[in-house]
């Protein structure tokens, strides 16, 4: 029941943002063993000098003005190696396709309780 | 104390944008006793192919290129039973106007400390 | 650790976004004790009709259509009193420059575990 917010800079073909959006999904099917179905995605872009602000250099890693931000809200209970595995199929995955550099994603995770998700009709599927 | 980010897609009337608002915000009132006051809210709208994302089927509810995404940061405390009453509450709302599906109204919640919010002002009123 | 949403009126020059971006940037630096390159903001403009919704006044603070929202997501273990410091740090740098009302300024922390991070490179760096 991940809910995915990706931020990218304008001037991208539509085939850009689907990339991402099919990326980050694909990386969560496998890392978090979440269904194919469960795909919901908001994605948005942003000139780079009034939209997204990133540092030059953080923690040696070395940004340019094509940095993408991946905000996840996510059911809790995941374990850190599989929110590890996660970050790097993530970066893998948009390396190979739209060809992110690595060092230019930013991945957040935001946990809340299965409680609290609607997936439709007023419902709460996984209380 | 609620922040609320809807998004949906692009190509409605003004009108359409201020229902969700509305209807949202009524039903926070009404399930989770939110001062009719307490109403702060981001509210964007996205092309379908490019901007949201969502699956034909999830849970056996089908899903149009007319979903509302509502993403809720609220306080921490509703029982289920209130965040149950939420959903319900919002879905019949945007149903009746501006006349959303139930299917395509997609909810999640993010719950934090009363600690954690600044009305204005610089202070932290509920601290 | 801090990512940060921004969400401001339309019709402002570059320069008020920018603004806003780096008093947030000072605020957390000095109370948070971010580091100065830990610097990851989305910055996003809206009309006041359809895109934000704010209270004319809400605990009797009163708002006009040049709210801004600022909503943080940052690492788990500040105390109140360091909350409560950022809180005024803001306020106190956005009315300085670029001049908000230090009414219109909300400000919502959502807290996360260290793990949750990832910093370019598919990565940990705080794991």
């Amino acid at each position: 029941m991940p809910f995915v917010r990706i931020s990218h800079t304008d001037g991208k073909p539509v085939s850009f943002g689907q990339a991402l959006s099919q990326g980050v999904h694909s990386a969560m099917v496998d890392a978090f063993n979440v269904p194919e179905d469960d795909f919901f995605q908001v994605i948005t872009d942003h000139t780079p000098k009034n939209g997204l602000a990133g540092p030059d250099t953080f923690l040696d890693v070395k940004h340019t003005d094509n940095m993408v931000f991946i905000q996840i809200t996510c059911a809790e209970g995941r374990s850190v190696e599989q929110k590890k595995a996660l970050y790097m199929a993530i970066v893998d995955n948009l390396f190979t396709t739209p060809g992110v550099r690595r060092e230019d994603v930013f991945i957040n995770l935001v946990e809340t309780k299965r409680e609290n998700w609607s997936f439709g009709n007023g419902l709460a599927q996984f209380a």
